[in-house]
């Protein structure tokens, strides 16, 4: 189901994106946005360049709120594997993430996304394939 | 070059680290270990469980510093690409990262690294490619 | 460089491609385009169905001549990794293989690419790094 | 369940590892090893080298039926992605390839391989997932 207004205004009220410097802005029918902004305390071992890692869980959870999307209520989903190229140095941010759906097989999504920077530059490009499941409370997702 | 001890202390008091909870405990001759003991702001959105993209950063910094062992003094790295795989859910930490290194081309180089949970269990496999880069201060590198 | 239709048709002559029913269409600005009519003794284990590294093959050698058409006269390329995915079954032929460079980095190329059945399903997803190299009579290129 | 010798001398005698030069040796317990032999059509654009292209189709044949030996009687498999990473020509064969299950999550399989020339170097390194799927006629697997 598509998140709506208030739940993504919710949603980016959660630890881990103030931590980071996380916006998500739209989930809907298998695609998604959101803006990094980088904290400086991720912006490490370069000052004002968010770390690697830092850009993939972007990727990560921007291509997972668009796999929420495609799923029916109450579902949850887990990445199963995905993989990363940065084709550039991010250094000039805010940095724009765009998660699109490829394709969807069942409770298996493919999903593509790419990280721009400030100049339309390309900074981080993904791949991946997440699952659809039952929502548990211990449940691994997103 | 392989690093000190007095360098992996150093290292360790980084700002990055601090705020997900990422020890390195070794770096030398193309192999690197670490231990991520979340901290609460990175586990989200199940509470305990380390996001998967704390998981790749983890994996993503313990092979940079694996593959900085390799390196000439005063050179850094950069990752070009790297996939990972999350066969099952993070839940009991602390969890431990080997990274590998698997060939050596040139200023390329071929890694491998997974993070384990206490009770032993792969939560995170990965495989990367690194190029060994001229230092500089805006690099992106580790 | 770009490739020349001379080219293009003299390089479809090659045995691999002929045993497996690769055709080049179109190798410029960083771009390539490939047709994939497969031939039976590469459509197993289900008949008329070509195996998933036949796929693999078609993305590897469509995005090799994307790149070199970006390489200078006499340089050859090698393919540092790639990831595929396989969204749908490979029922429908032929087949239509699109690659593109995402981004150049010095001797570093990164490339996606797609493979669409008749009907225009993706069955195949890529995503590459790519190095130009020296072209030596014994490299590993294409 | 595991591959009987009757089984894989049956299968070895297929069009596709004709064509390429593939022997399967053994399939068991999640493991599975073969080897490849590379046919002169195969070997292109450099003479005596395999293509890249086919070293995956290694590969992923030899992680399928890794992933077959874990599988109920009956079952098939289809690869979902793999990446994979070359890290050396392949100029001396034959080349020995070993698949490893990493771990099995419901039907979900995550498996790594590895092929290695004549003289132990490691030439390509893959790390895939597999669905455990309904074997039907006309399934993509193996």
């Amino acid at each position: 189901m598509d998140l709506s207004a208030e739940q993504i205004t919710q949603l980016n009220a959660n630890p881990l994106y103030a931590t980071i410097g996380i916006e998500l802005h739209e989930a809907a029918a298998g695609c998604a946005r959101s803006t990094l902004t980088p904290q400086a305390q991720v912006c490490w071992p370069s000052a004002g360049q968010p770390h690697g890692g830092i850009l993939f869980t972007v990727i990560d959870t921007t291509m997972a709120f668009a796999v929420m999307s495609l799923a029916e209520a109450g579902r949850g989903c887990a990445t199963v594997d995905c993989s990363i190229q940065y084709p550039a140095p991010a250094r000039q941010g805010p940095f724009h993430c765009q998660a699109t759906t490829t394709h969807r097989a069942g409770r298996t999504v493919f999903i593509r996304a790419e990280i721009r920077d400030a100049s339309g530059t390309a900074v981080a490009l993904g791949q991946a394939s997440f699952r659809i499941i039952e929502a548990k409370p211990t449940a691994r997702a997103a």
